[in-house]
């Protein structure tokens, strides 16, 4: 096991019991010795589903599956193994889903097209069927409305701790409650550092609404965060709505009714998302970066991705170094518009260039103390729009090189 | 100093003189105790010019001036200061590029539009102009044919080796030359890794078809090399023909007379190029990507960068690791027309990965063998067209998370 981050949250949160939800996980031996490494998740009738997928060409089976089976908009189980992506498998990867959504269904009585898989884990070799497959009547069988922590333990892989969120919300009138858990450390990253985020809701909502709840979020969340630029082969992020809450019935995303439950989700969300940057791949800061004054939101979100993968960024802020130059120098290839002369930038609150130059007289102090610390802000305006963007991600450290230089031997 | 690069060619190669250029060096003092910081290249008149400067939009004064002087097509000097990059300095260090180029279109007696400028080092800081000015005389007047040597060690920041290349070629039955020195080591990065290259023939050629030989040549060498994928503010390549050989006027680039010339002037561009990737910061090895068969060369390049610039790929190229799983995400993520089930993956010559899955009882101790050495070849076949395209790049190790960690300090 790798050392905790330092970056770690001090405890998992208590996640209530949601109603429509049971989970339950398993040792199948899939490649970790001693650890769980199978996760299911038991949906009651009438959930609703919607889910983003990775972009990646090169997609594994499972979300080639889950991208299928989202048009039917409707979720009775969800299996999640670790331990093997099932990505680059050929016809042998395709066989081990459909086998693990068929025999799924007939455990909980539904078509094969509401089980929906995720795996995370090497890539190149398809994953053990039997393995999976004999575990999942037992597993099922077990199924609880507990076990929130275990099952965010269940889909680890390089993670260094388990990742989960909660709010609540109330949608006219009635409460609702938001759970969430993820994996990832290596954010956008393949083999073991895929990203995957699984959020429930007893909310009773549309699969169409979902849909567009999630996508909004995803923008502001998982898609505003990076650990090294790399994107996964399995990204997946599903968000199941189980409807056994009363409220009265939400035709559309935009419903102002909707406005407590989109906050919570978003939070969630963010939420969660931190928590993958906080578990970065050998992270040792967490970095905020705000951006605003740029042509659109879309543009700023770049800026502010293309500051943040940078590796010479991401090495000056591994040694606490307000190398803002280097920020110039990512701001000035994000190819959005960007003028020299009005850009400013500000880091933990102290204005350090701004007007084509350095901030005449500026005092270096506070500003190398800031950096120093665990968590770094670091604000841009690019003084040319009104669209803005916050992206958090973390430093690139020796620690990187070790995991991902020795991960498969 | 930074320790050689375990990747450096044995010796700078001998640069013979080239009717119409002469070289000098000094050391002003700007950043480095001890060591040449200033270049000058006095070039006879009738010398012609053609050039590629940075695509970011947040260029130093010096990138703003060449691209307006490369309008008139003409060149009397070049100007080269390391130690300050004279980049984000706002009027002042405008100020002191006009007062750079005037002092020198005296000294040489041409319009200051005839002096081109470049300068590499930390960014936000405008270089100290008196230091530079002043040292313009003594070493214009110390100017000579020979010198090749020390003009490129001047220019060096970051790198640990100088960089040389020369060729011959003809041109419509007479001899003609091609000089070429070069800095970088951060490729495309900022700070004191900027890219410069100059290159210098005795051919006679207008502007515009020096321009487009070298934006040709461009393309399948400076461009199609990458140590992290950060793009500098100040990458300048510049082409120079003095004219002093007594060839028949070539008014198009695409002349047939040309080809020898167009050949000579890639291996030296390429040289060049691959000796600024074995300078990488903290390379080992020296990775050829050789992209085929995708939708177009332009394709093909992108692919190729996608998996140059990879952090996992890099780390796992660090570690001798033929992790291939990374290679398909990057490829995945690469955004070109890509089919998984046609993707081929050969590494050192040996067939690893085909048809969306692993090449069957592949053996991987040669593969192994291959990835330990110093030089390691990766062939990408897409399956998809017939663009080709050959990248070249470094792995990422702990040396570069120091070098650029430490970097200002």
């Amino acid at each position: 096991m790798p050392a905790l981050s330092p970056l770690a949250p001090a405890r998992f949160p208590d996640l209530p019991p949601l109603a429509g939800v049971k989970l339950a996980t398993a040792h199948c031996g899939i490649r970790y010795q001693g650890r769980r490494d199978l996760m299911v998740a038991v949906l009651d009738p009438g959930t609703t589903v919607a889910g983003v997928l990775t972009r990646s060409l090169m997609p594994g089976a499972p979300v080639d599956w889950c991208r299928a089976c989202l048009k039917r908009g409707k979720a009775r189980a969800i299996v999640v193994n670790s331990g093997n992506s099932n990505v680059f498998t050929g016809r042998a990867g395709r066989a081990v889903v459909e086998e693990t959504a068929k025999t799924m269904a007939r455990l909980v009585g539904s078509n094969p097209r509401e089980v929906y898989v995720a795996s995370t884990g090497v890539i190149g070799d398809p994953p053990p069927a039997d393995k999976i497959i004999g575990a999942l009547a037992p597993t099922a069988g077990a199924a609880s409305p507990a076990g929130w922590a275990e099952a965010a333990q269940a889909i680890m892989t390089t993670d260094t701790f388990a990742k989960g969120a909660t709010r609540r919300a109330e949608i006219d009138g009635v409460a609702v409650t938001i759970n969430g858990f993820a994996k990832g450390s290596g954010m956008i990253a393949p083999d073991m550092a895929t990203m995957l985020a699984f959020v429930f809701t007893d909310a009773a909502l549309p699969a169409k609404v979902l849909q567009a709840l999630l996508s909004a979020a995803n923008e502001r969340s998982f898609n505003s965060i990076t650990v090294d630029g790399d994107t996964s082969t399995s990204d997946t992020v599903l968000l199941c709505a189980t409807g056994q809450a009363k409220h009265r019935r939400v035709a559309r995303a935009g419903d102002a009714r909707l406005r407590s439950f989109r906050r919570a989700l978003d939070e969630v969300m963010v939420d969660l998302a931190q928590q993958i940057v906080r578990d970065g791949e050998g992270a040792e800061k967490f970095v905020t970066i705000a951006v605003t004054g740029a042509a659109t939101a879309r543009a700023a979100r770049r800026v502010g991705l293309a500051v943040g993968n940078s590796p010479l960024v991401k090495t000056a802020l591994a040694a606490g170094d307000a190398n803002w130059g280097r920020i110039v120098m990512a701001v000035g290839k994000a190819g959005e518009k960007a003028e020299r002369d009005k850009l400013a930038i500000t880091v933990g609150g102290v204005r350090i260039a701004e007007k084509g130059g350095p901030v005449p007289g500026y005092d270096e102090a506070p500003v190398a103390k800031h950096m120093a610390g665990r968590e770094v802000h670091i604000a841009l305006d690019l003084g040319v729009g009104k669209g803005r963007a916050t992206i958090w991600t973390c430093d690139l450290t020796h620690r990187y090189i070790d995991i991902n230089g020795s991960y498969r031997s």
